[in-house]
């Protein structure tokens, strides 16, 4: 199933699950019963919001090889906190502030929290895992060098884009990320090159932290970035799951 | 005026105006028209929860002289941010991982944001803080030092006691803190040492990140620190605000 979050034609924000090109509403939020209203709107009538609503966002760093450059290995996944005040709708517009001076993009796979999480083995966490969706860390590369930690350089405002949709049944082992930049091809990774895969990161984070349904972990980047430009379009694709696209301002 | 959030008699989460010993329950939430409903309990009666729900955490290093060891002072404020899911009630027992080692107290002046706030002036900041409370930000110095991120050092459950009270009328220009475990003081420190003062910081993290009401910024800890150990009480006071006293599982 693909479920995303949604503006209807009546200004009213709520879930549904989409089915080529209609969303069909739901009721009872997306951890809740998931019935279908009856109620359906046309794709392109809507607009999409950010499909879930997190109370929190880990995100990994140095999570594949080829982004690791001549550091060694982690030996535990390598965690950091970004506020959910970052978070960019697909199609929303990231703004780069004024003193930003080397803004990259990082696609990446993003998983999807569906029960509370807590102390789990890596063997239990995909039963916690509720689906999966499209990620850009959006990261500012002279602030996370220079100040002392990472709050703005992968943390300021539309930082972190989020979506088009969740898909539940989506089989990561299999699956590959693609990131565009004005149509050219910038990075690409197969999930199964994760130093840490999506059930070991949720097993170790949930040793330290609770995690929530809806709470999301942005999986790390394959590869090098380099800097986004104003007006760059800038696309992350994971086929079987979608393209979330935004435009820098 | 004093502000607290608690369980009462009924089971039911409100908030309310601490006079004294008892809460006159207040209706409309902490940002709202805040009228008495007229109910009133006495404070040994109810369970006193953290007195606001942020959406997010933001928290200061190095802010004090006292504090830096040998470190230069910072040119800006070195902000950080925590997961909510750290928090902690006044009362509430603070739970170390079975893994960490070297836990540490730090006792801290915390700023309540009382209005959506997103690129202000430091003139401006002052009309955007709601009131002041007290917060202990726990931290693993082991994880501080090696782990690329501070995620777990700083972010673990129970790794952010915040309370007991919100005093929005309390003058920070002429107070000070102090932290005691098991009755002896083991830190001090007036906030006129402060090296970046609340409007200051407010004002350059609004540069980035829009913050919201309830969001809560902790201001740094003064002096040095040591570990913590099972059975601990520890007690961060604010005169004019109050105690916040955890016990160490």
């Amino acid at each position: 199933m693909k479920y995303v979050r949604y503006r209807d034609s009546r200004g009213e924000i709520t879930y549904g699950v989409l089915e080529e090109d209609t969303v069909c509403e739901i009721s009872g939020g997306l951890f809740g019963a998931r019935e279908e209203t009856g109620r359906k709107d046309d794709l392109g009538s809507v607009e999409l919001l950010c499909p879930c609503e997190p109370s929190k966002i880990l995100a990994i760093g140095w999570n594949y090889r080829s982004h690791l450059s001549d550091r060694p290995a982690p030996e535990n996944p390598e965690i950091f906190v970004v506020p959910v005040s970052a978070l960019l709708e697909p199609e929303g517009t990231i703004r780069i502030p004024d003193d930003a001076e080397n803004v990259h993009f990082e696609g990446e796979l993003v998983m999807v929290v569906g029960k509370k999480t807590r102390e789990i083995q890596p063997s239990e966490a995909e039963e916690h895992i509720f689906g999966f969706t499209c990620g850009n860390d959006i990261s500012e590369r002279n602030w996370q060098k220079n100040d002392l930690q990472w709050w703005r350089a992968k943390g300021c405002d539309t930082f972190a884009p989020l979506g088009p949709a969740i898909v539940t049944d989506f089989n990561w082992k299999e699956g590959q990320i693609r990131t565009r930049v004005n149509g050219e091809t910038v990075q690409s990774g197969r999930f199964a090159e994760l130093l840490f895969d999506p059930p070991a990161i949720l097993s170790y984070a949930s040793r330290y932290v609770t995690l929530y349904p809806g709470d999301v972990i942005f999986t790390g980047t394959p590869g090098v970035t380099r800097p986004l430009q104003p007006g760059d379009s800038v696309e992350v694709e994971i086929p079987g799951i979608g393209v979330l696209r935004n435009r820098v301002a």
